[in-house]
């Protein structure tokens, strides 16, 4: 098992220090002991109480269903960003932390995960709600040599994204609309990376 | 004059690692030895090279026609990012760095800076292009805490900046659906300061 950086235990993992704020933060969440796969997912946090929403049928779904635990990945890169929405990532993209006395596959790339346990599951129709506990976190000083200032550009790829995730549901023209406004401010703002997250969107949609 | 951590020369600023990439780095542009003033401002790098486009007639545009130099700041809020869009900012928010043999304002909340002198200044009818050569550059770790992590609520804010100071400009309604739209974003998914920073950005636009 490789080192993943400073780990801590329950008590002293600070969620704001590791930038999972109150709102929503967009992370890429592994899951999956026995299977890894990741896909990027909101970190809800209200009133300082983190939780989170998964949608019935992702695989993130069905192994925090069996499992009950998630790792929130913060990861800078628009096209892991992509791929994890589209993709299976491969194993040899995660890396394993102790977690629930075994092993869980976090994010090579992240700059910092949170390994939760999720506990007060709830189910609806087309969701599960879980809340979330702190178990392991950790940073990967090797990931934060860029410090992440804002960018347009890597912004309309997670709008991006969303809108096509969207649209690959509903088929609702107007998601296209948006996804062609995001696809220039990336171009315009972003740098290479952008560009290639928005080409593999667009061949992912048959643009 | 207050230390502001660690302090560079010229050789040594790699502006990657101040996160000013490829594309265009979305940061808080500070300038005026004499009348120090604050305004948010694309840093633009093209291969490799840092330039910047500033339109005719703002206060950043004078004081860099005049002193020719400015600095970038990081800055991760949004309070902060509509207010030094349509207000001047508080004496007491720049701290103040060597640069040029003089004292140069930086913003005391920015998690890092790089003192640029602008050099082959071109001037258009409508703007302003200079290229960057940097010359000091820190970080401010007490403003370091919190991990960046990509927030749409955030993302928002900034683009609502943008079409708010467009829309002044124009009195094009198109503005408006766009600023509606981020204010419902940064309300879902923002914190506390995504909402007052919306609220104030209403407010300049009278809405």
């Amino acid at each position: 098992m490789e080192d993943s950086g400073c780990r801590n235990t329950v008590l002293d993992i600070d969620l704001s220090s590791f930038g999972i704020l109150e709102g929503i933060s967009e992370t890429i969440v592994s899951t999956g002991f026995e299977f890894p796969n990741a896909a990027p997912i909101g970190i809800i946090r209200k009133s300082g109480r983190p939780f989170v929403r998964l949608f019935k049928g992702s695989h993130t779904w069905a192994n925090v269903s069996k499992e009950k635990y998630l790792a929130a990945n913060v990861v800078y890169d628009p096209l892991l960003l992509v791929r994890s929405t589209f993709f299976d990532l491969a194993i040899s993209e995660f890396e394993f932390v102790p977690a629930g006395g075994r092993s869980f596959p976090v994010l090579k790339e992240a700059s910092a995960w949170v390994v939760f346990k999720c506990v007060n599951i709830k189910n609806t129709d087309q969701a599960l709600v879980a809340e979330l506990v702190p178990v392991e976190a950790g940073f990967n000083e090797a990931n934060m040599k860029f410090l992440p200032v804002p960018n347009r550009g890597f912004n309309a790829v997670l709008e991006a994204t969303v809108h096509a995730t969207r649209y690959q549901l509903s088929r609702d023209e107007k998601y296209l609309e948006w996804i062609l406004h995001y696809e220039e401010l990336a171009s315009k703002c972003g740098g290479e990376k952008e560009k290639q997250a928005m080409e593999l969107l667009y061949k992912v949609l048959g643009l």
